[in-house]
């Protein structure tokens, strides 16, 4: 049996930028020593992360790579930022990500003037959510706030009565446009209206509460006379709910590891419990530490496990920031130092991204990825270069989605039971996947 | 309205050799005469028979290509096996396949030291089995076991309570690991889960019962002294249900027959309802009568049936015997043997395979295949050769999956109905089709 590594570089796919003539991947088509030795001798395609023209977000987006059903088995974005941040989560519990913000009364609606109180300090707002938490206490209600960065905090409900994460952001996502009620999803499984219903009905409550509490609180009253935005409200948005995700190990039967910087990818990761390999200098940002990162690949794997999940962050910030150059001189670095993977034995190497970014529109969006698959021993096709184009036209796996990765890593790896053969009770499909034994 | 010759070559798909630089197909480019020819003046593609990545077994390949969903219309493996092998199920009824094999007690769990007992002759076989069979009659067992080859049998369940199929293999398929209990899937539906409860009950009776039996028996005493391994239990797997399936008929339109060697694929082919056109010699084995077979396809052509299915056996057991270079100069035979049906008239052809089989590794594995689709008047595409790699690239249907292949082949052949259009109140999209006459 091989050993997988899968490499997500975030973002990556991209658009035609005329300073490049081409995406950043085909601008540097044939400068890319170990990326384009991976698409060379090895076999790929394209991959849409869910499928065509839907811009994934991240967690979407890797939890389909990793096989879990996204209509069934998530959870909602709020949990994996929860526990991304060190925060435990019970199950049953739902955590939002909240903005201390500042709006206007215009008639009967909440207007938004700014959306971070002016990216208000620390120290203001965690005593504006320290008196916020009291009046929440006081009212009975079944919240815990967090402040944690600026603007920034988590806001925990506790499961008095079932909750679901299945509601609507109270966040507009622009000013000027009025401060929404949470509403259960239209499309909400029935079974799951009433809890989701209750669920809203809280969040409300304490965004209202919020604004009673915060609009004359002294502290603002103190900051308007300095000229600052009060902080007068708070806006919770994507919701999250903790439950228990079947594990990788369970799913798929890989010891799983994974090396990443980004708290979002830890999140996920963690969760669906595979094991951390922490690497000083893993910021998730662009001064990474990437060499220490393929060292901490090559770790885990002298420890073992048999699955590495490395994850790099940075191209998907440098496309936000509409910076394909940068974004190219990254891949490059990238390349560089993927470098001592290719001296592995026994492996498979996976590479892809988990969605394209436009590095000229600055967001997520629907086009596919690159992939490419690679071990000493597979069959080839005529790819010569790892890029949208090239692997889109050559590949000889086709066009690919998310969830189709871990059953072909499985069977490159040795792994995957052939379809049909069940000595386990579970469905699943690798090898020594296997039931109780029959006691005499 | 064009026949159509579905040509299934088991296993044809392979992965690089290193000896051949590149699969077996890629070998031969440039030296199929009519391969070559199908893919250069047709048009083709790659195809899954499940999904990417997954290794398909040859009968859950045969029922996907032939446009049954094998979520809900699959029976289990141990039907088409039983069929195949000449018994005949009652419907309600679920088969087994059986080995007699060796284990020893560790603990409270029972190890296996053989999965064939030293495979066993038939004469010992016939008499451990028709001793157990006494005593599973003794104790009551609704259960009948019949010894078929060598270490081989089948056991058959009888219908006194409502029977399942999806229980797991009391066989764990390698030496050293315990007998396993057989268990009801975990994905069994809820409705079906008390029947597979009481079936995985009955086997686990009936192993345990075949220990107390034969671990002590004469027989086994005898051969334990002349140095034979004992065959002490029977571990049954791959249960199946004898259930009606529509037949391809209904579903597809079609006056169907077939020409096949393997047991397996006549159980299939059988089971749907296709008409057996015998041809002497044709044993499923390297030795097959390859040129009997493709006249057996005319022959069937020229009775009047319109849609004929040839099944190849041999590439799969090359490929599972690593011999790639044996697989290469069988496809060659195959190549030439099929001259004959480019000479047919009002014809379309399809050919492909039901699974990869590695000649390396030696197991079926999930890459796609190639298939091309040819008549006088289609669609071309510009590939040449008849491999995986040149239909990933060039071929003009992209990527299909098993169950693309029989509506391509409506459609080729002037029998589809365009989707929307129902004269039939049945779920069928072919010319002809019809409901039930108005009466006035």
């Amino acid at each position: 049996m091989l050993r997988c590594i899968l490499i997500i570089l975030d973002g990556l796919g991209d658009e035609y930028i005329p300073e490049l003539n081409g995406t950043p991947l085909q601008y540097l088509s044939g400068k890319l020593k170990v990326l384009d030795k991976l698409a060379r001798e090895g076999i790929g395609g394209i991959m849409y992360p869910l499928s065509p023209g839907i811009p994934a977000s991240s967690d979407t987006a890797h939890l389909s790579i990793f096989g879990y059903d996204i209509k069934k088995e998530y959870p909602g974005r709020g949990f994996f930022e929860a526990i991304g941040a060190g925060i435990r989560l019970r199950e049953g519990e739902v955590a939002l990500r909240f903005n201390l913000a500042t709006v206007k009364e215009v008639g009967k609606e909440l207007i938004i003037v700014d959306r971070r109180a002016g990216r208000i300090n620390d120290e203001d707002a965690e005593i504006l959510t320290r008196d916020l938490q009291k009046r929440i206490e006081e009212e009975g209600l079944p919240v815990v706030l967090k402040h944690t960065l600026e603007h920034r905090g988590v806001m925990i409900i506790k499961p008095e009565k079932e909750l679901s994460w299945r509601i609507t952001d109270t966040d507009p996502h622009e000013i000027n446009s009025p401060v929404l009620k949470a509403q259960p999803f239209e499309d909400t499984p029935s079974e799951e209206r009433e809890s989701a219903e209750y669920t809203a009905q809280i969040v409300n409550s304490v965004v209202k509460l919020s604004y009673e509490v915060l609009n004359n609180h002294e502290l603002n009253v103190k900051r308007e006379m300095k000229g600052l935005l009060k902080a007068n409200i708070i806006l919770p948005r994507g919701a999250g709910k903790a439950i228990r995700l079947m594990s990788f190990r369970e799913k798929w039967g890989f010891r799983a590891a994974f090396v990443a910087g980004g708290p979002l990818y830890k999140g996920v990761a963690r969760t669906i419990g595979m094991e951390e390999i922490k690497v000083k200098g893993a910021t998730g940002r662009v001064d990474t530490n990437l060499e220490g990162k393929v060292k901490g690949v090559i770790q885990a794997l002298d420890k073992g496990y048999d699955f590495v999940f490395l994850h790099i962050k940075a191209l998907d910030t440098l496309s936000h920031d509409l910076n394909p150059k940068g974004k190219a001189e990254f891949i490059a670095r990238i390349d560089k130092a993927l470098e001592p993977l290719l001296e592995l034995e026994d492996i498979v190497i996976a590479v892809t991204g988990d969605h394209s970014t436009s590095s000229i529109r600055g967001r997520h969006i629907g086009m596919p990825l690159p992939i490419a698959f690679w071990s000493r021993k597979i069959r080839r096709d005529n790819a010569k270069y790892f890029n949208e184009i090239e692997l889109a036209e050559k590949g000889g796996l086709g066009v690919l989605r998310g969830h189709d990765i871990l059953p072909i890593l499985l069977d490159l790896s040795d792994r995957a039971m052939e379809y049909g053969l069940r000595p386990s009770p579970k469905p699943v499909f690798y090898i020594g996947a296997r039931g109780e034994p029959l006691r005499v």
